[in-house]
């Protein structure tokens, strides 16, 4: 019964946290042997101001691309 | 000095937080014996096209009900 | 479908967590009308040396209690 | 620069893990379009007693399997 | 490798949260011996509706400072 | 009344954390006008097995150094 939760910044599309969560789950599934009912993901939409790395907010380093 | 974190689909009212809240720290006070005044609960609400149970996102499962 | 998650100090007894989960469970229920099947809580036993409060260890700060 | 956290029951293998790691990573730059470099993946081994699901601890409601 | 992740509440300048960054990460790698490129920091902030403190909410509790 | 969680490596000492616990609370105190008291700072200890970056697990890829 897991509990996958991914932080990323914000802008995916639904069809892209739609194949995410099938994805996880069905590999959650296969790898560990839990049924893929027990499987729960929670995505955390994440703006590029709220993000560090290396120092920096992403929304400094990186103010174009996604 | 607990932290109680909550993670639920959005649509929650106010009340029903402030439901929640008091009742979780008064709980917890009582069955560990902390004091009331150190827990802090926080909720993140969660868009159902955030949320994946059994491979699917919620906002396809279960279009319709909160 | 809520999950709970709890940072506390370690040390408290199974019953305790045992209660916890039975109580945060039903009153989440209560309060939001999911059904109690949907709620997942999980504990996270924190080491007193784990945590800090005003700017100091736990664990040197509560040397003895707990 | 996504991060991924998993919440599961301990006793999974180190191999079991490994292909968490390398799966997950995988997929996430496939469908996102970041770097593989950039994922990172962070495992949280949860006590069957520090679980609940449906208001019962999980090392009372599966006692034997894992 | 560190993650760092603040929950505070919303309403913190772009300067603060920039600063916040650089300092963490910078203290990290002082203190750890880490690569400052290594560490992320990832900021949630939270409505003042969504805080609990000592049983209320922080909307109720602190109607109007931040 | 910020909390700030860090997951790092296992391994660091407590002086280590004394000193991370500190100036973390004192900076945040500085940098957003908290009070110090107010500040929650929680350690996860992670195993390098339990700890995936660039799609490897950290045991597999730097099995020395801490």
């Amino acid at each position: 019964m897991p509990i996958v939760r991914i932080e990323m910044w914000e802008g995916r599309t639904l069809e892209q946290k739609r194949e995410l969560v099938a994805v996880y789950t069905r590999e959650m599934a296969r790898i560990t042997g839990c049924s893929e009912t027990s499987v729960y993901v929670v995505i955390d939409d994440v703006k590029k101001q709220n993000w560090g790395a290396g120092g920096l907010l992403c929304s400094d380093k990186y103010p174009e691309n996604n």
